[in-house]
Order: structure tokens, then C-alpha cells, then sequence
């Protein structure tokens, strides 16, 4: 007998008949004498359905009320999946963000949980109850309706089962697990029976989408055990647990990558103590996120920088380097959209040195040119050209053996 | 300047624009300089939609679950409304049920108001912002949502305009105001200039659509001027006020008319002590509500017993009867779905008499049968043939020269 937090996506929920599959896990999973806690997104279609509707009003709706808009989305689903649930004959209470005690700071539309108070979902266990809480949705300390950005679900899941110390937090989605890599890119990919809470957050920030960051984060700080697998299929997923000894002997877990980024050159920049913060400066205030930087020296006191931002502040980025090239008298601002992210990641990377030059050998065996590199305890991020990434992907995943445990 | 509670019912923030047309007039009345609090339904076909999302996974779904779905309707509205008003630089919130302090028994699907608490919305009016309150929805006491029932944004408004001590509730609506009776089946029906809280609540009860019950009821208690009027024309509709000493002067201010009803009637009863209640009884332990009931003695110990029950339970209630007849020995059960129930109201018939016999005689004179009659002191009701419904109407109508102020 064990408390489990479940979890399931839009996809999961996406109508009635879905909706009763997984009241069907559910009931299963209650009647064998466990106590259950089940998040719930939006059905899937209806966040993007609810901000269309908010657009046919204006481009930038009120953050305050389109949270109070979007919260209708789990509304919803909860009140639906426990409609089903009594009909079944179980007895379950839905809870909204609000009910549940989820506090979030005032961020409308990106709210981050400061604390949840779980003595009413204690309550409702102990009465033998099933409680679905609306995901992706809390309340500040004013009582105003906050929700927690896209993929917000995961990380309610994980806080719920944080706060409730719970056993067990399942995200149950339309993958069966976390992936070596993209097994849509590379046939040899591999399901992982269990990953690190550092790997998973590697992997999430360097472009897998199977687990928001933000959730494996909550997960690494109040070491609760995540199981992701498949709603669809009865087998067993990927654990998401704290780093364990055997998982050192493995060098490199997963391969990631992401076509999400663009790259800004400044070529000739004179090279002044204090210069680079003047190019960067006016990125970050506005609201932009850098993430490689580097700066090659050249002869003269000049200096090249080049840095990456997300692809979709690119055109806001290219126009604030233009102004900033006139006024630091920098030759000219060079652009490159067309660019991947390549990543290789691994606990073992820590104790094991040459995953670099043998991430490297193999690329260049190929002739993929790699334009910057980053790399962290557990990672190594190459710039390539975007037209090779897949090539990139599946080079790597054979260089480090990754089809076979 | 003055404290003004506006509702604006489903049909007039049935779409985007809709709800663009009542900003304007929102903001035209606060820049004259009044603090003005909204009260908003669901979008016309929301809450029906909504239902039929329910019903897809059951006929009978769980009341409170039930009232987090439908909850979502006027979230919904108000969320928008006020990305709007803040899109046209108008300082808005919005505030759901339970945000507003709107606290209700726990009869889920039909709670009754308890208790509002203002100052959350004495505080936002204070800062000089619009308040959109979500109509028809409340928390219990144990922070459960509840809804009002059909209609209920009506009472919500007037119980906020109670509560704040408004100096009006304007009921927007898609008719105009209140008439002496159905303009669609009488042409020379008159808009009244003002109704009072006693004939309001009649002619609600007797058939007439344009402002709920429990409102009404409302309204009277806490003495809230209501004005009734149409959200699509800028004309003066009826106030809904106390009585005053011109009223009286009318002796009969409308004619409404039902259709809503069915009548039983068992027939050759042995009349002992008690058998009325034998019949009755069990109808109203099945929920259901008699209106009228007249009971004729006949020969020999025996007597007819009629009454007449909604449509909608008309068939639950004729196999009620049919039990009962053969347990007390009546002859039989004879039922007629097809009735009408006409009724003239006016505070002025309290201190005239023969308002009575003008009745039946103007009925008589168009060879209308009057199947059953009920009086109160400020109305008269007969229950006729279903077919002479509009010809009835038309007819009292003239009798009292209600097309005349």
C-alpha cells in the first residue's frame, strides 16, 4: 500500500472516452489498496482554444485575467474525470488550485509554488477518497488565480507529491519513457529504466520535452522518485531518481538536441575591459535569454563575440545588436538562424575524462563542423550547422554505444 | 454619483463583440462617474454545452462536480470581459464566487445565497476599478463551489446590490422591460414604467420570464430598487420597487400565463378524514411541487380530487397516482397534459372586489371554461384548455384596459 501522485496530459484527457481509460487506471490502481492523488491537465486543445479567444480581443490580454481564464481548462477536466469516477461508483472529490492550498507567488502566467498546504487532500485520502487536483494552477497570498506556465502540470504533480511525501509521483503522457535519444531521429534509441534528477534536467533543458524542468527540479530538491510512462500501455517507463553508484558506470546516458536557437556574431568588436557586458546587457533587459557566449581574440584589440538566444527572439535580438555594434563601433552584426544544438549528457561523465574529444573525433569524422561549445560537469553542448543534426544525433549515439545497457 | 450593480444576462455576452458593446456601456456609466460593479452570466450555450459534456459520461452526474463544470461558464465571461475593459485602458477585475465572498448553503446545483461579505469589492471600488463578478456561482462554508440554479446570476446581482447597499440593480435583458403581458401573443401589451416587489414576484411565478424568483424575493427583502431593461437599446425599462400609494390606483397591472403545468384528477374518492393528505403526500415526497388543488363532493360519501402538477413530473406523478387510487379505492385517475394556467395580478385588486367576476365574465363571454381557479390578494388564476391560452390573454387584457396607462 503506497500514496501515488498520478499525472496525466492533455493528450490523455483529450475526451470523454479518454477520460474514462484513465479512470479505469485509476480505479485499478486505488482497489489495490493504494491511496490515489491524480493531476490533471487541460484536454488537450482547450489552453490553445481559451488564448485564441482571449486574442479576439486583443494581443496582449491582461496577465492577471487570462489566468483566470485558463484555469476554466482544468476546471473542467477535473470536474469531468470525477463525474466519471462517481458514475463508476468510486468516490472521488476534485480539487482546484485554490482548494488545494497551492501557493504561488503574483507572477500571472508563470507563477512558481511557494508552498502547499496538503491537510484538505490529507483529509480526503483518509476518507478513502480519490482526489483529482487541477494542475498548472495555484493562488497567491491574495486569493487571485495564478497558473504556472506551459507544462505547469508536471510541476504541480511533483509539489503535490512533495508536499504529501508521497511514495511515488507518476507522469503518465504519450511517450513510455525517457529516450537515449529522439527515437523518432534514431531507430537505435533506447528506453532508459532510470535516469538522475541531474541527467533528466540536462536533458529537459538541452530540448526533451518528456518532463519540464521546473518539475525535475522540485523533484531534485524534495527527492521525490518520478516514474514517466505511456497512459496508453501497461509497461513500465523511466525512473527519475536520485544518482545511484551503478549509474556512474555508464559515461554518457542521452543524447539531446535543439532547434530552438540562433546565432549573433560582432565581428571587430574593440576590445575594452567591460565590452561584452555593453553588447549583453541590453539583451537581458529585455527579457531575452543567452545561453553559449564566446569570444575569439584577433589581432589589433579587436574582438569577435558571438552568443546564442532563443529562435524566437531572434529578429528582437538581431535589431538591439544593431544599435549596440554603432555605439561600441564594432564592425559589423552577422545572424545565423539555421543552427543546432548538439548535447551529450552523463553522470559518468565526472570521473571519466575524453567524452569531449571522443564527442569531437566523431563528429569531425563525419565532416560536422561544430562553431561553439559549452560544457558542464555532466554535459557537452556543440553548435553545429541545423541541416546536420540528425546525422549529429545518431553519430554520437554510436560513438558512446547507447543502444546497448 | 452613485453605487450601481449592472448584470448583463448570456444572450448579451453571447460573443466577443457582444461583450465589446457592453464594456462601452460599462465604461460610459463609471466615467460619468459612478463606481460600477458587473455581474455576468455564462455565454449563451455555454452552460449548455457544458451539460452536455457531463452527460456524455452520464445522466446523472455528481451534483458537486457538476457545479465545478458549470462554474467554468461565467468564469469564462467575467475573465474576458475584463481583458477587454483593460485592452480599452479601463482598470478591471475580476472576481469568481467564492473570490467575492459569496457564501451559499451547500445544496449543490440549487444553493441558496447565506451571506456576502463586500469588502473585497468595497475595497477594489475604492481604488476607483470596475469589479466583474461571476454570477450564479458561490462557495459553502467548506470552500466547495455551488451554483444558484438556472437564473441564479439574477439573484447573485441583487444579493451583491444588498450587500454593497447599492443605490440600483440594472438587469439587462434581451426584452425591454416588464409588460402588462406577452407582447409576442398580444400586440397591444404595454411596457410598465414601474411594478412593485409583490406583483414582480406573481407574475414570476405565474409565467413570466424576465427576472427570477429567488431575485425578486431578494429585492423585496433588502428593499433594492431593481430597473429592468434591455442591454441592446439605451430607453428606460420597469423599476421593480416598493409599493406606493399609485399603484393602487390600478386595479390589475399584468396578465401572465403558463403552460408549464398538467392536471390530475381521481375521481369517485371515499371521502374520510385524511384522504387528501393519503393523495397528496406522496407526490410531495417525490419532490414534487402541487399548485392547485380543489376538491368536489359528490353523492354518496364520494369525491373528485384535482391538482395540478408541473409538466415535467406530470408522468412520475400519474404513476404516484394510479398506486394511490387502488390503495384508498377511487374509480380512476384521469389526467390532462393539456392545460393552460392563465392569471390577471395587481396590488390595486386588494381594495377593489368583482375583479373576480370581471374575470370570469370576460372569460365566459368567449365560451373559455374555467377548469379550476386560485386567488391570492393580489392575483387571480384560472386554469383553462391549453388551446384558448393566447385568445385568454388577449381577452383579460382588454377587460382591465391594460393597453392604457
Amino acid at each position: 500500500m503506497a500514496l501515488i501522485v498520478q499525472k496525466y496530459g492533455g493528450t490523455s484527457v483529450a475526451d470523454t472516452d479518454r477520460i474514462r481509460s484513465v479512470a479505469q487506471r485509476v480505479i485499478k490502481t486505488h482497489s489495490a489498496g493504494n491511496d490515489v492523488v491524480v493531476v490533471l491537465s487541460a484536454m488537450a486543445g482547450e489552453t490553445n482554444r481559451l488564448i485564441q479567444l482571449a486574442h479576439q480581443i486583443t494581443d496582449e490580454p491582461n496577465t492577471r485575467e487570462l489566468d483566470v481564464l485558463l484555469a476554466t481548462g482544468e476546471q473542467t477536466t477535473v470536474s469531468l474525470f470525477c463525474i466519471m469516477l462517481e458514475s463508476m461508483g468510486c468516490s472521488a472529490v476534485s480539487l482546484l488550485g485554490h482548494q488545494a492550498n497551492i501557493i504561488t507567488d503574483t507572477a500571472f502566467g508563470r507563477a512558481r509554488i511557494a508552498e502547499i498546504n496538503a491537510d484538505r487532500i490529507q483529509d480526503l485520502l483518509s476518507q478513502k477518497k480519490i482526489v483529482a487536483i487541477a494542475g498548472f494552477q495555484g493562488r497567491d497570498q491574495q486569493g487571485n488565480i495564478t497558473t504556472l506556465g506551459r507544462g505547469g502540470s508536471d510541476t504541480s504533480a511533483v509539489a503535490i507529491a512533495a508536499a504529501l511525501k508521497a511514495d511515488i509521483c507518476e507522469i503518465y503522457t504519450d511517450v513510455d519513457g525517457v529516450y537515449t535519444t529522439d527515437p523518432n531521429i534514431c531507430e537505435k534509441a533506447r528506453k532508459l529504466e532510470k535516469v538522475s534528477y541531474d541527467e533528466m534536467l540536462e536533458m529537459a533543458s538541452l530540448g526533451a520535452k518528456v518532463l519540464q524542468i521546473r518539475a525535475v527540479e522540485f523533484a531534485k530538491k524534495f527527492h521525490v522518485p518520478v516514474h514517466v510512462r505511456s497512459s496508453f500501455k501497461e509497461e513500465e517507463g523511466t525512473m527519475v531518481v536520485e544518482e545511484t553508484e551503478d549509474m556512474e558506470r555508464l559515461v554518457v546516458s542521452g543524447v539531446a538536441y535543439s532547434k530552438d536557437e540562433a546565432r549573433i556574431t560582432l565581428t571587430k568588436v574593440p576590445d575594452h575591459p567591460g565590452v561584452a557586458s555593453r553588447i549583453l546587457t541590453p539583451v537581458g533587459e529585455a527579457g531575452i535569454i543567452v545561453d553559449m557566449i564566446i569570444q575569439n581574440t584577433r589581432k589589433g584589440g579587436l574582438t569577435d563575440l558571438t552568443f546564442t538566444v532563443p529562435k524566437a527572439d531572434y529578429q528582437k535580438a538581431m535589431s538591439i545588436q544593431k544599435e549596440v555594434a554603432q555605439s561600441i563601433g564594432a564592425e559589423q552584426v552577422l545572424g545565423d538562424e539555421h543552427i543546432a544544438k548538439v548535447s551529450v549528457i552523463g553522470v559518468g561523465m565526472r570521473s571519466h575524462s575524453g567524452v569531449a574529444a571522443q564527442t569531437f573525433a566523431a563528429l569531425a569524422k563525419e565532416n560536422i563542423n561544430i562553431m561553439m561549445i559549452s560544457t558542464s560537469e555532466i554535459k557537452i553542448s556543440c553548435i553545429i550547422e541545423e541541416k546536420h543534426t540528425e546525422l549529429a544525433v545518431r553519430v554520437l549515439h554510436d560513438a558512446f554505444a547507447l543502444d546497448s545497457p
